[in-house]
């Protein structure tokens, strides 16, 4: 087999095969293919597509790559959830202590924010003392026993993934679908969870521009799914909009906290309990989502999900007095209020801008080495349809550095005040199975 | 300016500035910009095209990236001809002299041969002693006191072009009509030709596989010229079979000598009059073609092309008396006759088939650096529309070793014996100015 051969295939619309993708993956993890041939195969790849089949063979190959968590010694149907980025995606910490605390078996591989959206990782790490690194028999034995554990990947995890995606990096070639879904796949599926909730976000928040897109890309992982006999529900939710008011690491912890309580923003909590019952669905836990809703509904009444957090937190070494305290996460020397210059309703929100601003004053990266302060970020006090007077804030600026007034324009810019009231948009646009 | 901007402009069906084009070229050449971002361009511009304006900003920025000959100490208007590559194509060698004996300035830099193709280069060191190389100052004297020279570029023209050759070579991005003809107009207005007369060849011997791609490339090329104040003729000529009946080195010397003489095969007599009264119009010695030839035929007829052949082989260090003593040239040991098996007319002939019978035993190049043998090569007895016998001889192979068995096959199985005289393709098929 020659790579030539197999990029002048994908070149000419032509299908790969499994063996010829495995190839390709194989050789270039060992470095005996050169990164000109790859990336060559990638604008093709880009450019001409691929099959379902062909994607979620290139997800099985760079999964292979490395390391497949075994969870076998886990009892149960192992469920995770995914999203894929947006502003104010605190969804999984609320959900991961609320789903375990119910009995499903979450183990939970996150990420870290890169531009303009955040990561779990990073908010976890808000709490003082939480260590996302564990080993694998921590992880089993943590998942077993409390129902969920949020660590990082471990390098060994699809190294042919890092690979191609520090490729795509450089040569234009990050927003195709099938690249996109077989790195999220790969990822998620060397995790060894038996079933997987997928957050796919639309609009202009989302990495997906459009919602044509998104939906491509909510079949295809679905597609990715099953064809390695992993069941995969996919939702497409607003990014609109930033996922309630809280943007940055500290404020995002204690937002998900209010969530756990009752107490959180109603978009937040909607769209936990509706991921979360979809996972229980998928655990053997509940036989429709109903059922499941209202069993979650309970467990936060109850506070056996806030109890649940707390035991998440202690497990990973941090410190669960925050749940209770939350005047004890790292907070920011100064606040500045964003003003609107004019009365009327926001009719809508650039919601890339508003991650954007967040990583200029420390709450995120732009580059991967960047440090992130977590006790930085933006608060938001109105969110698309709400009446607004000239004169009261829209959101506030938390800072430990003076706040550059770029970072202010770009805030109070963000924000668009029409006459009337506009339409929402609804928080699910559609369910993919 | 940043490279994955630019990657990503072709990607998008963007069209690149001038200004980007260059900084493509400039950057890489100097070894500023990795091969892998450039593969991902070129697969970009196979896939998406470029317009004519990028084409020849190409060819201009990879012909500026080297050395650029000035041939203004040569008096009047420098005209060259340049063929796409075919099987017994040996048009250059009668044609340059011809041009030169009636007062056309031909400021000729050839190239070898590769595949199934011939190269003008190897067809001359067939005749001993004629040395390819020279000095700028020796290439400048001869054409100015005889008219025309027949040598090799030096490595200083267009580095770009040969640093992005050899990526397309292993990248599958090849076959592009831009990158093609950015690449041979960027080494050809490299030699400072004022005028070029182009033979793009079409049919089952041709680079371009179909008729279609011959004439966007035919287009493309005089488009580049046309940007470039050079003025380009195009002609699309015929190679679905091989011209005249020679394929090997010294056969070809042989076959153009035959020309010169007046005694040449048809086909090739005929293409050499066309391209060279072309050469004539366009070096303003004649006013129509139709005068050009009439000029042309009569210095066959005189024999001062015949003479100014060998001057040339003379200026170059060759052996002229192999004009008169065409047995002086190298002889094969061994001639083996490829016999009919059956009888009716040759209704095609798999050109290319016969082009790598010929590098087969030896004389040509599969690979870049392999040795080729002046002597070998294959005789046509029979062309399309010829009337054969089962028994009669189709061919004759010119070895120096035993003849495989394959190649006696190949060569066989190159020839189609229908029972009805097919219609035979036009020699010219279009001429694009």
């Amino acid at each position: 087999m020659r790579m030539i051969d197999l990029i002048a295939k994908k070149r000419d619309h032509e299908v790969l095969t499994t063996e010829e993708i495995n190839f390709i993956i194989n050789e270039y993890t060992a470095d005996r293919i050169p990164d000109y041939q790859v990336s060559a195969l990638l604008m093709a790849i880009y450019l001409n597509g691929m099959t379902d089949a062909e994607t979620s063979a290139l997800a099985k190959a760079m999964l292979d790559s490395g390391e497949v968590l075994n969870l076998d010694l886990i009892p149960g149907i192992k469920v995770d959830k995914h999203s894929t980025g947006g502003v104010g995606d605190k969804i999984s910490i609320p959900l991961a202590p609320l789903v375990a605390s119910a009995g499903v078996k979450n183990p939970m591989i996150s990420g870290r924010g890169l531009g303009h959206t955040g990561g779990t990782l990073d908010k976890l790490e808000a709490i003082p003392g939480y260590d996302v690194d564990e080993t694998v028999d921590q992880f089993i034995k943590q998942v077993s026993e409390h129902g969920t554990a949020i660590i990082s990947a471990t390098k060994d995890v699809a190294p042919a993934d890092r690979k191609i995606y520090a490729l795509r990096d450089v040569t234009s070639t990050v927003e195709s679908i099938p690249l996109i879904a077989s790195s999220i796949m790969s990822k998620k599926l060397a995790s060894g969870t038996n079933a997987l909730v997928l957050d796919v976000k639309t609009g202009n928040g989302a990495f997906m521009k459009t919602e044509e897109r998104a939906r491509k890309l909510a079949e295809t992982l679905v597609a990715i799914g099953r064809q390695n006999n992993v069941p995969c529900v996919a939702y497409l939710t607003d990014m609109n909009q930033p996922l309630g008011y809280a943007i940055g690491n500290a404020n995002e912890i204690k937002e998900s906290i209010a969530v756990l309580r009752g107490e959180g923003p109603e978009d937040v909590t909607e769209l936990t309990l509706i991921l979360g019952a979809e996972m229980l669905v998928l655990a053997g836990i509940s036989k429709t989502t109903a059922q499941a809703r209202a069993i979650l509904e309970d467990h936060i009444k109850d506070g056996s999900a806030l109890a649940a957090f707390k035991q998440l937190i202690t497990d990973q070494g941090g410190d669960a007095s925050i749940v209770d305290h939350p005047e004890k996460l790292p907070q920011a020397d100064g606040q500045v209020d964003v003003i609107a210059q004019a009365s009327g309703y926001i009719t809508a929100i650039e919601t890339n801008e508003l991650g954007l601003a967040s990583v200029k004053i420390g709450g995120g990266r732009a580059k991967k080495d960047d440090i992130v302060d977590p006790a930085v970020g933006i608060m938001m006090h109105k969110k698309l349809g709400d009446a607004v007077k000239a004169g009261e804030p829209l959101a506030t600026l938390y800072v430990n550095t003076e706040a550059p007034e770029e970072v202010q324009a770009q805030v109070l810019n963000s924000f668009t005040i029409g006459e009337t009231k506009p339409e929402l948009p609804p928080l699910i646009h559609e369910v993919i199975r």
